[in-house]
């Protein structure tokens, strides 16, 4: 089966949006096994939606159109599918409802442009949006499919999860549920990744096992099941991830929308401890992660950044000659700890350029963790890229340093 | 003149990677005065590509196509060219002594793949890449054009702007250089940026004025002007410029590569002053950004994220009693300047939510600033959106507080 996208609004041609909608349906239709050749993006114009819809269907089995589904007079998706199909457009009074009590729901009137929303192509089928007042559509065309869905991408994303995918299969003949597992790894390459689990990767159909890079966020395993019921597919992917963790054992961080500082928020919350940071070359950026998870609150109790010398010196008590060195990064995190009054401190210091600094080259990065009661541990990197990428790479770096220390939470 | 937009690369369809590529083209495009009316992605399949710039040509009057242009087997758009010519494809032996140049300058021999970069279809012009190893090439097809170029995206935007651009714009008769200035402006809505500007958008033919949204990074004014030289576009931007200018005032925080964090530290540096931060809501974004411009080390010092209140009251010496009030934010303020030794201290403190804070509702952000030998200020805001949004938000937000107080450097 062959699902091609089409994106429709003058603002992705004129790049004052990016369309990042055709990358996730086409992220999500490769999970579900399904081919994908062709994205497009047309501006809103009813000309060329209906002849870019009708040009897409001669090749794809079915067309996924993204926007245009709005209440302005720009808003031509339902106009071009009417067009498309040769029908009226017909009011569709329960969807004059939903919108009314969208409305209503937040105390205002509904204007009256959002009737526009409710117009219908004759023997369409409606879509349900329950995040949004734009409803989607399923019109059919001589067996193919198009399916219009709204362009705000949490709308998008939950009406393509809900209805298309589903929609997809079953008309694929796989009465199936698609479920998905992300686990997400840190501290490898695709290629080891590849290495470790090649021979999984090989033996499995289902779930499917698929690696998708995220940066310096780091690599995902993401594993697919179809099953007939979404109760199967979660026990194929529990068998699944089993074996897998076996063999990636820490380097495995979170899973799905766990990321790496809700982990470390988690841990620290199950042990009781606080945390306090002491930062130089991120100069921020770990403390604006850690505070970034619901809870954080109840754990994090701030961050120095102590981008100066003086201020090492004089707010964090450090000592050490060097501040590119371990016994800088030791003394940033104890007192990170102390002043902060936490149970773990951590620290990280170095250079992200553009020119050396203390002898040391540009990618020399210190990490310093400091526990109560403890004799301060450090460790030193060589971290790749310009500046912005080593202050993010030794922000996470650091972080996942606190994590693997932690001990996985799971 | 209509240019359209073919991306090449299986990866865009899986959604490993967001075709961004399109959009810059896009708004280059646009501020050039160029029509665009569709964009396409497909993936690495040869009789894919040439069916797409085959149809494509039949709209538009020229395409360029990003990415295919790599040294594996993979790369396909080289290929692509010839086909839909009809010609073979010839090595050609500059790009060959380019290729193996650019190896040699860094000490490594080309591996024979790369031989397939210097493969140009018969009767093509081959396009100088002075920042790769795949040159571009531009293939005529009964007097409509073809623009290849890389799909790296600062190799794509440099070959765009030096060649493709300047070459479309002859080719539609308009012997013309185009040059851009952005007027990066923060603290008002679109539709007051139109309301103030309306006369002179409507007035202006060259420069062309148009508004560039950037979320929370506020709005871009972007100039166009087209000329015979860079001499003269230049002039006609100044001249522009200074009406802008006049309309607009503080609004404009910066131009060009600019950026709020950048102009704060040129500001700090003319005065010689020294700055410390202190911050909760935000817990190390603001310091995070100060840090970031090449020689923020000589002014800014630090920034203490205090998300905890006892380290507000231990390490900044806080004694209001509620933490979201313009009284601790001044204190924090003051705090920050005193502990960190500098001259300009700067503070937030506000409620990100989920929940209400302090009896203040989500939302509710106060600013602080201390100058040495001055009485503290303080401003209170209400930020729309959600946690993440109103965290950002409150960030730029006393950034612009501090820009502002400084005085616009200019």
């Amino acid at each position: 089966m062959r699902v091609d996208v089409l994106a429709v609004g003058t603002e992705l041609l004129l790049g004052q949006i990016v369309d990042t909608n055709s990358a996730w349906i086409g992220e999500e239709l490769a999970a579900a096994g399904i081919d994908s050749y062709e994205h497009r993006q047309v501006g809103d114009n009813l000309e060329r939606i209906v002849a870019a819809l009708a040009d897409q269907l001669t090749r794809a089995d079915a067309v996924i159109v993204c926007g245009g589904l709005g209440p302005t007079q720009d808003d031509l998706t339902r106009d071009a599918l009417a067009a498309l199909a040769g029908v009226p457009l017909e009011r569709d009074l329960a969807i004059v409802d939903h919108i009314a009590s969208l409305f209503g729901s937040r105390g205002r009137d509904m204007p009256a442009s959002n009737l526009r929303q409710a117009d219908v192509p004759a023997g369409a089928t409606v879509l349900a949006n329950p995040l949004g007042t734009a409803p989607g559509l399923r019109v059919e065309l001589d067996g193919r499919f198009v399916y219009a869905v709204p362009g705000v991408p949490y709308e998008m994303q939950e009406m393509v999860r809900t209805h298309v995918l589903a929609d997809l299969l079953a008309r694929s003949g796989e009465a199936a549920v698609i479920v998905s597992r992300s686990l997400k790894t840190w501290g490898t390459s695709e290629s080891a990744l590849a290495e470790m689990l090649g021979a999984r990767v090989d033996a499995q159909t289902n779930p499917t096992i698929a690696f998708l890079a995220r940066g310096i966020e780091g690599l995902v395993v993401r594993l697919t099941a179809k099953a007939p019921t979404r109760h199967d597919a979660e026990h194929l992917l529990a068998a699944e991830e089993t074996e897998l963790r076996a063999l990636l054992g820490d380097l495995v961080f979170a899973v799905d929308d766990e990321t790496m500082e809700s982990v470390i928020v988690d841990a620290l919350c199950e042990r009781g401890w606080t945390l306090g940071v002491a930062e130089s070359v991120t100069s921020g950026i770990v403390g604006a992660r850690l505070a970034d998870p619901p809870g954080a609150s109840e754990v994090f109790l701030g961050s120095v950044a102590s981008y100066a010398t003086d201020v090492k010196r004089s707010v964090l008590g450090v000592t050490a000659e060097h501040v590119v060195s371990e016994e800088c990064a030791m003394q940033m995190a104890d007192g990170a700890r102390r002043v902060l009054g936490a149970d773990v401190g951590i620290a990280v210091t170095g250079v992200a350029g553009p020119s050396e600094q203390d002898g040391q080259p540009v990618g020399t990065v210190c990490f310093g963790l400091a526990l109560a009661g403890s004799t301060p541990e450090a460790v030193t990197a060589r971290l790749p890229g310009d500046r912005v990428r080593i202050r993010q790479f030794a922000a996470i770096s650091l972080l996942n340093l606190l994590r693997m220390r932690l001990g996985d939470a799971r």
